[in-house]
């Protein structure tokens, strides 16, 4: 059994956002001036590095993400790599042969290059998916869809992807490192934190090769 | 299969260490203020809720939260439960009869209870665990330790109880929610989150029955 840890590390120079402050991790209890122990606090958007959107993030009725099903997010999956678009269409999935009845697929695109070179700069040009691509989903009973970078939907056009999805119950994963995951089938471990009535949640994820 | 989620919920009203700032959780895209989206930001000790210690929260050399490996975070575990002591001793787990070869021990004791009444003042009379049932775990091959309060060792004797644990790098998850939990086997998972350089990580954390 072989743990593949999927997981971009929480880190000042992980890239956040447009806009958004960076990652703040500081030391406020430090062994070396004579404290008992060290303590570090964070202080981070929910939407950090891998990380799970809850409908509450683009539905302002939406479910908030400690109600998230713990059984959706641990459970078979399938990793697709479409890596010669700049945006993944219906026609793009139709095209690459998800084993039927896949209810948790993880797209590698060419994001999770991004990943092996200590991206910091947030890069506006990462590959999305499409609304019609989240229509597909949805229609094919997919209920969880991951990705290799910080938002599910094109950067120029981020709502239809999210409430199509959101709106169907589908979980959003973001921010996945799968640079040495080969397209496959596994089994998928997504625990995010358990933040009261907050709209996404930090997780750790990984794979496990079935 | 039947999934427990024994994590606490990060909320405002969660006990903190005494001292500590109190988890602030506030929204900084709102979308009933016309933004196209909800955000949350959170300021949390990395020591909240339900949590893992890494080496370096009490070792000065010790090994940072995210070295930890994902294989001794999940696995098979027993739950042990010792309900009517103030502190937990070697002799006290020597007579709770746990299963030979178990890697990793969970702890319920009166300590759950808090988790069933809306618990949000921090009790320094909580059940901890002795220098000597530290040492005695560590002899028994066990790698993971897990407690239903928010310190692994005794409120007023942090010190002995976390550097023999984490000096034989045994993992220390704090802050489990056991109240619902019977004593028995079960394969646990516990993911942390990937922090940098950190001594320790917010964490999700199930048990699955077996």
């Amino acid at each position: 059994m072989r743990i593949y840890d999927v997981t971009l590390t929480i880190s000042p120079t992980l890239p956040v956002w447009p806009g958004d402050p960076p990652v703040d991790l500081h030391r406020v209890s430090k062994m070396e001036e004579g404290e008992v122990c060290n303590v570090t606090r964070m202080n981070i958007s929910v939407h950090t590095g891998t990380h799970v959107d809850a409908p509450y993030h683009f539905l302002a009725k939406g479910k908030t993400v400690e109600t998230l099903d713990l059984k959706t997010l641990t459970g078979r999956a399938y990793v697709v790599e479409i890596s010669n678009v700049d945006v993944v269409t219906a026609a793009d999935i139709e095209a690459a042969d998800i084993p039927p009845r896949t209810k948790r697929v993880l797209f590698k695109t060419r994001n999770s290059n991004h990943w092996t070179k200590n991206h910091s700069q947030f890069n506006t040009n990462f590959v999305g998916l499409s609304a019609d691509a989240a229509k597909y989903l949805v229609e094919r009973g997919v209920k969880l869809v991951g990705v290799d970078y910080l938002s599910v939907a094109p950067y120029e056009d981020t709502i239809p992807t999210h409430q199509i999805l959101l709106k169907a119950g589908v979980i959003i994963v973001e921010g996945l490192d799968l640079s040495k995951i080969s397209q496959g089938r596994y089994t998928f471990y997504c625990l995010p934190l358990k933040i009261a009535k907050a709209d996404g949640a930090p997780a750790r994820a990984m794979l496990i090769g079935v």
